[in-house]
C-alpha cells in the first residue's frame, strides 16, 4: 500500500452530488438509487442529495443562479461526480401545469445549468440522466386516487412527451460532450412490463431505483472510470481492501493499519 | 407559510453524521439504516457517514484526536445529530484480535468520543447506539466459507460478550444524560429468530437494516423531538408540504412556491 498522506486524515472528502427534481429528492428511499451511489462511494465521497421535488429546469437554474443548490462551501471544488436528472416536470402538458418549461427552454436551461456546475465544481465529471418513461394508465389512477371526483381523467403527462424532453437532454449531453443515461430508453427495452419500474406512473418503485442505481453506476464506469469504484472481486463489496478506485480511502482500510502502530497509521 | 430567510437558499444545510464501525460504513446498503436515515432528513440534512470498517472505539477515538472523523470544515458546527455505533469491534475474545478493547477502556474511549463530538459539533444531539446481537452459529459458518480448514471453529466473538459491551454503552449514555438505542436487546425481543437480521452473524441483513433504520428514527422523535421530522400524515412521505420539522428546508416546497414570482422564493 502507498504511503497514506496526512491530508487524507483531516476529513475532507470529495463529493458526488445529486441534483434534480423528486427523482432525485427520493432516491434515498428504500433501494434508492441515490444510496445505492453512497453505498458504492462509502469511505470514498460524500453523496449529497440535492433533489428539489416539484422543481422544473427553470427553477432549478434560478436556485443555483441564487447561490443555492449546492453546499456552498470551499469544499464544492472537490467535487467529483455530479448527476443531473431534470425534465420529468419540464414535460408535463402545456397548460396542464406550472411546472411546463417549452422543449428548447429545457435544452438552454440544461445547457446553463451544467455551466455553472463547471464553475462551482471544476473538477467533477457531469452524468446528465434523461427522465425515465411515463406510464399513462397508473397516473391516471394515481389521480383518482388523490383527486376523486375532481380528477380530469386525462393524464397530465405522456410517455410520448416525455420521450421528446428525454431526446433532448441527450442532445444537449452531445453537444456538451457529457455521458448520459437514457432512463426513458433503457427502462423500456426490458423484457418484462416496464411500468413495474414505476409506482405512481413518475415515481420510482424499488425496482425501478435498483434498476436506476445499476444503470447510473455502470455508465460511470463505462465513461468515467477515473471516479469510479470498482466493486471487491470476491466479494462484490465497495468497501473493503479488495475494492479500488482512484479516489482515495479516507483513512486505511483496517487490514491495512499498522497495528504495532495504528496512531502512525491514523496521521497522528 | 412563514417568509423564507434567503439564507436558506445559500446551500448551506445542516448534517447527520454516523460515526462508528462497519455497522455504519455498510449503512447505504439495499435498505440500509444510514440511507432511511438520509431519507427522512430529505432537503434538511445532509447525512454524512463516518463510518470505518473494522474499526475499535481505539481507534476512533485516535482518528478523531487526528482531526479526522469529521468532514473538518465550518458547517461541522451545523450539524445537528451524530450517532455513535460503537463496541462490535472492540468486544471481540480477548486474543483472538487485534481489534479488541477492554470493557474499561471501551467505557472511557466512548466519553472521550462524545466530548470530541460535542466540542466540534456544539449543536448536536448525540445518539448512543449499542452493538446488536452476534449470532455465534452464523460466524462459525462464515468463518467456514472464508477460511476452509484453517476455520478455528471456535466464534471470535461471543453474544454474551457482546452484551457486556451493550450495557457498557448503554452506562456511559445514562452518565452523559444521553439516548440511547439497546440494539442487543431490541433485536433479541422481536417474535420470531432474531438470527434473520444478521448475514454472517455481526452484519444487518436488509431486514436487520430496516428495523436498526426505524429503531433509530423512532429514538429520535421519542427523545430529540427538535431534530426529528415528522412524516407527511396522508403519504407517510418525509419530503412533501405535509412533513414538518424544526429543521428548516432547503427551499420552499413546489406548492408553496410564489408560483407568479418564483424568483422571489428562490431567493434571488
Amino acid at each position: 500500500m502507498a504511503e497514506p498522506s496526512p491530508k487524507r486524515f483531516c476529513g475532507l472528502r470529495p463529493r458526488v452530488i445529486l441534483l434534480g427534481d423528486s427523482l432525485t429528492q427520493q432516491s434515498f428511499a428504500p433501494n434508492g438509487w441515490g444510496a445505492a451511489l453512497a453505498d458504492a462511494y462509502q469511505r470514498r465521497c460524500d453523496v449529497l442529495n440535492r433533489g428539489y421535488s416539484g422543481y422544473n429546469s427553470r427553477w432549478v437554474l434560478q436556485l443555483l443562479r441564487s447561490g443555492g443548490g449546492f453546499p456552498g462551501d470551499s469544499a464544492d471544488a472537490a467535487t467529483r461526480v455530479v448527476t443531473l436528472l431534470l425534465g420529468a416536470n419540464d414535460a408535463v402538458l402545456e397548460g396542464e401545469k406550472s411546472q411546463y418549461v417549452p422543449l428548447e427552454e429545457y435544452k438552454s436551461n440544461l445547457r446553463d445549468i451544467v455551466s455553472i456546475i463547471r464553475e462551482r465544481c471544476p473538477l467533477a465529471k457531469i452524468l446528465i440522466i434523461c427522465p425515465p418513461p411515463v406510464c399513462e394508465w397508473q397516473r391516471l389512477e394515481f389521480q383518482k386516487e388523490r383527486f376523486g371526483d375532481q380528477a380530469t381523467g386525462k393524464p397530465e403527462r405522456t410517455n410520448e412527451n416525455t420521450g421528446r424532453y428525454a431526446a433532448a437532454a441527450l442532445e444537449v449531453a452531445a453537444q456538451l460532450s457529457l455521458p448520459s443515461v437514457n432512463l426513458w430508453k433503457l427502462m423500456q427495452e426490458v423484457p418484462f412490463d416496464w411500468s413495474e419500474f414505476l409506482c405512481d406512473g413518475l415515481h420510482f418503485t424499488e425496482k425501478g431505483n435498483t434498476f436506476v442505481g445499476k444503470a447510473v453506476l455502470r455508465e460511470i464506469s463505462a465513461s468515467l472510470p477515473n471516479v469510479a469504484v470498482v466493486p471487491c472481486k470476491h466479494t462484490g463489496a465497495y468497501g473493503n481492501s479488495g475494492s479500488s478506485s482512484e479516489i482515495a480511502i479516507d483513512c486505511p482500510f483496517w487490514d491495512d493499519l499498522d497495528l504495532e502502530n495504528p496512531l502512525k497509521s491514523l496521521g497522528a
